[in-house]
């Protein structure tokens, strides 16, 4: 290998494995709960996100906000005229979320072979809820690549400083790699590291952001060792 | 100072600031709301906590997770009787449970900063929600007290082990304060470090546990500068 960085930090829902599916899947059985207690027109979609929203600061990312949001939404867009049954599915919908085996997207156990191979050391970097994401991690038969795990409640530049720091190295020894450019990508080349957008598919609503177009994209994790080396 | 303890890990809720007392005023109002759909022979709190204890793998500890088993209790225990307008209301209490404010208990605070003083390095040690606990730490004013903090999913001596040697040190110069035996005394007696019990005066239920009586015991944290020396 030939690169100046030495750390190589990943993202983990929907850059190691399938996570937004598995809520679109979930919302889209709440609209259908929900859709024969209003108009037609109400676009419950939105009213989900706003009340996720509303709630962000308070419970933070991850399956269990998100069911708690979706039975308040439920109770709001529908007055009240939703049955408990309903709520009583809205739950067991959840359940199932945090219940569903780890889904590893394609490439991405043979990249992290040939990193490793590459002297590369990794770093798994993830937003979310601790005991969910640990569970995630121990499922996914991805952990003996990782030097450590990280679960942070934010990605935001202070984060990401702490977590350069901790692994005694300056910002530019640094590359970090994710499905986020808001959250994976813009605060790392804030502190001045190196940052690789690799789409997944599908990108909560939350997650999308305005920039400039100068950020670094690949198709797929399969080309990350290519992108390293010409850090 | 002279004591062979470098490290003093402190557990959180129930430890340093009230928690305990915030569930039981929850578990009240739930109670409340069930009581007029259930024969009066219902044993609703009992009924609460098997709901709980089924889904404490699935949702680890918290009140997201514990608000969400008050919503499959209520529809449980009353046989989908309950309204949708009582759900709405455990959800609300749910809400009141997160925002809070902290509440130190008495006396934490000039224990800690006496124990800073006299050289200890202390490390806050706390199970449950990430994004949660670290708004408690924010709030706290104690942070500042704090080498570091880590949440962990799980209180049990492969958590402890790795702790201890994230801080540099052998478990014999490592001593563990908290309010459960079972989470923050017994797993850390095992692996060879010391510890010591200051209970809180509500337990849960879940942290019960049959030991033998060979546990150090502290009235209040104020003691706890005597009992390190003592080490």
């Amino acid at each position: 290998m030939s690169s100046t960085v030495e750390v190589v930090a990943l993202d983990a829902d929907d850059t190691l494995w399938h996570s937004e599916v598995y809520f679109e899947r979930t919302e889209r059985r709440f609209r259908e709960l929900v859709a024969r207690y209003v108009p037609d027109d109400e676009d419950v979609a939105a009213r989900l996100v706003d009340v996720e929203h509303r709630n962000l600061e308070r419970y933070g990312y991850g399956i269990k906000g998100f069911t708690l949001s979706m039975v308040e939404a439920a109770i709001e867009i529908t007055e009240g005229a939703i049955g408990v049954e309903e709520i009583g599915q809205i739950l067991a919908a959840g359940r199932t979320m945090l219940d569903h085996p780890v889904d590893v997207i394609d490439g991405v156990d043979e990249t992290l072979t040939a990193l490793t191979a590459d002297g590369f050391r990794l770093l798994l970097v993830t937003k979310g809820d601790l005991h969910h994401q640990e569970r995630k991690i121990a499922a996914s038969g991805l952990s003996r690549h990782f030097e450590r795990m990280e679960i942070v409640s934010e990605k935001d530049p202070a984060t990401y400083r702490r977590v350069v720091a901790s692994m005694g190295i300056g910002p530019d020894r640094f590359a970090m790699v994710g499905n986020s450019v808001r959250s994976d990508v813009l605060p790392v080349l804030e502190i001045g590291g190196h940052a690789v957008h690799v789409p997944y598919h599908v990108t909560w609503a939350h997650e999308h952001v305005d920039h400039d177009g100068a950020v670094d994209v690949l198709e797929t994790i399969r080309d990350l060792p290519n992108w390293l080396a010409g850090r």
